[in-house]
């Protein structure tokens, strides 16, 4: 690996970091960034392509044992106070990456026999998003949608709450919940809203037979018009009757947990 | 309600509320923050202490019809600028109040036969924290108890994610895995704790029996040797084979979903 010192801010490298912390860039290059070293190694063994990578010098020192350095082809580095801005958080770490985004549609996403799907409707929180596509992932789903009015799946907070998962499954966004519901539906899958008001319908009674896809509300707003009528079962999951509810990552991890128990494997 | 103009910045209030973004002045004067109405009418609601309310201009002229004001005995309005700085979130909100903690003890929390407590082991993420907090309550458990080196309760990033939940169960900290499951075994306490790698014993085939304590480990370090030997039964969320893993709070979730599934109630 090549090692490049870097010294000024102004770098060109550095400059398209600092603009990869907003969405209008990420959209624009179709890059997002890694950051940390266990995010990074995840990327490099999932094949997502990376381009630049910067490392603190204090972290470069101490000789990275944990960063997996035969894939990549040249290391930045930087004094460790202009690496601080290139992050996006402040949790330590010292090294960072520029990585190219993966574009997956939802017919590529189906097309080999996959049949378990989340859709997110309009999700806005990136830790919900994130977290939402990890359990995914750890319940063998298939693909995940984001509909439209989603976070940016390549948000720094999703890719952190995702932990690794975004490169495990394929995300899909940027469509609205019709487009995709009525995708799916053409394709054979039945459609499984979680809905707080379906209080006959505990979700342990539904029915979770595939092709299926599971779709949740947005945070503030619940299920989109579109979702309820395109549902072939509304469920709830029961809760205590004071004005309690359930953050929406959670409401789908545990559809996702009912769906593995009930197929007994992860199939789910 | 009386309605008090502030012009300055230096206002004694303001100068307290923007203190209490700091963790060392909430926990020295036993003061936290509710931001927004929705938090600010739950948390008068189940009686909470309210100290100061600071509208913004804007905010008051809209003339302010999600806050109840029947509790409120003074208000002061402060120019939007000015109120901006007081909040802790980039979220539009007008409205801030000072409120006191509610200080629990364990021994307090179980005495009236209060039989499912959710133990979450130096829980670092606010968002992780609140989560957990909120899945508590829906699920109907008789108390939290975050252990000595979780995030501060009230946090104004946990008091968000909660979602009001903070003020529905009592929320115990301040003490370590040890201390907790020795007095809850004690008490007559099953012990079940989520551990990975107890892939021979899923999640659903173990006796929820209670009373019962679930206890959850670190984020990053996963469940302590204290929590290992204190439990009765170790028990794992069946996952897909690759190196998923889910959000503690999600671990958490499922577990408090299943012992209400089991029971058939939300005496969980």
């Amino acid at each position: 690996v090549k090692i490049s010192p870097v010294s000024s801010a102004q770098n060109a490298t550095l400059k398209r970091i600092r603009a990869l912390h907003q969405r209008s860039a990420r959209d624009k290059e179709g890059l997002f960034l890694l950051e940390g070293a266990k995010l990074l190694n995840e990327a490099l063994a999932k094949g997502v392509s990376v381009l630049d990578v910067v490392v603190s010098k204090s972290f470069w020192t101490e000789g990275m044992p944990f960063v997996d350095q035969s894939n990549i082809a040249e290391m930045h580095v930087v004094e460790d106070k202009i690496f601080k801005e290139l992050m996006t958080t402040n949790t330590p770490s010292g090294i960072i990456a520029v990585a190219r985004t993966q574009q997956h549609t939802l017919s590529d996403s189906i097309k080999n026999g996959e049949t378990l799907v989340v859709v997110g409707e309009a999700i806005q929180d990136p830790g919900n998003a994130g977290t939402l596509i990890r359990a995914s992932a750890a319940f063998g789903a298939s693909a995940v949608v984001l509909t439209r009015g989603s976070v940016d799946a390549y948000n720094p907070k999703v890719v952190r709450a995702a932990m690794g998962a975004l490169f495990h499954l394929p995300v899909i966004v940027g469509l609205d919940t019709g487009t995709v519901l009525s995708q799916l539906k053409q394709s054979g899958f039945r459609v499984l809203a979680l809905d707080p008001g379906a209080r006959d319908r505990p979700l342990a009674t539904a029915s979770f037979k595939r092709p299926l896809a599971v779709v949740l509300g947005n945070e503030g707003n619940g299920l989109s018009a579109e979702a309820m009528k395109a549902a072939d079962d509304l469920v709830a999951i029961k809760m205590s009757d004071t004005t309690e509810s359930l953050n929406v990552a959670v409401c789908g991890s545990i559809v996702l947990y009912e769906c593995a128990r009930q197929f007994g494997s992860l199939g789910c």
